[in-house]
């Protein structure tokens, strides 16, 4: 099952510079071999389930192991069996009826 | 590592009625053995990572078997490295300042 | 227009205790008036839009006036126009089918 | 006070092929003044907090308008006193640690 997903990863008690953690998060996700797209408050990953999901997990290891005590995300999935659809297809379904 | 979790699945295309297939990610969600706490806007989950999100798998593998061609799933996930925490610690930890 | 929305606040930069800080939303959101519902990851708020929208801008302000930098909040958004429905109906009509 | 929103509104009760009514959603920001940046599970915006929260009310109203029964959206909510932060700086402190 193939799934779009929207990261938000929200390391807490670390102060308010949280670039570092969402740069190590973006890191995994590129190491992983998932397709993303950095946005202004997270990042569209698409991929399998599984392997969209390990690297999630893996961005919270890794925060915690950076000294993050605390952290909240959140996660949109969206997942269709009726077509295959990209990123890039849902934000051209936007654009061209504009 | 040890989550809680907030899920909220939309299915897409089964028309405006969706009590049913949240009842049937709640029993899904009881069967997996995880601790949830069902509200007006989604469902706590708290249970071990994998565990979790095993679980949030097969409720959208079970929607797409019951017809629905689209679902858009929230969830928030928080974890902890400080100290361990329950949904009704939680709960407490804003009550008692009331 | 009437809203159901679940709203998590996440104030950042003041440490892992949150509790007191969503305690003050919490009595903002009954000063209001709202009917809310606590929850271990958010709190369920019904109302009219302009109320809630009022509310939720008000804990922002408000944790900001106590001391937090930065804050995340995520804030879901159900309105309907088919039938009136609250908090409980919701809860109902999935607990119904169990 | 300013406000970086990250906004995904979900039509129910009105078929799988949502493009049309997020187009929609689009015109309104975009005739609200916001700045806004779509990407594949939603649109981030920048504006002043009532600015925003009314394009976000009139988005709900112009769905229903359109015919959507049911609407379920998510927003994230980010404010910060500390500095001053714009959509494109939230990418660049990212990307300047990649």
């Amino acid at each position: 099952m193939k799934v779009i997903a929207d990261l938000c990863v929200v390391p807490i008690g670390v102060g308010v510079s949280l670039g570092n953690y969402i740069a190590e998060c973006e890191k995994i996700l590129a190491k992983a071999g998932l397709k993303t797209r950095l946005h202004g408050y997270g990042t569209n990953i698409e991929g399998e389930w599984d392997a969209v999901m390990r690297a999630v997990k893996e961005c919270h290891e890794k925060l915690h192991a950076m000294g993050a005590p605390r952290i909240s995300s959140t996660l949109r999935l969206g997942t269709r069996v009726d077509r295959d659809q990209t990123i890039e297809d849902k934000i051209r379904s936007v654009r061209e009826k504009l």
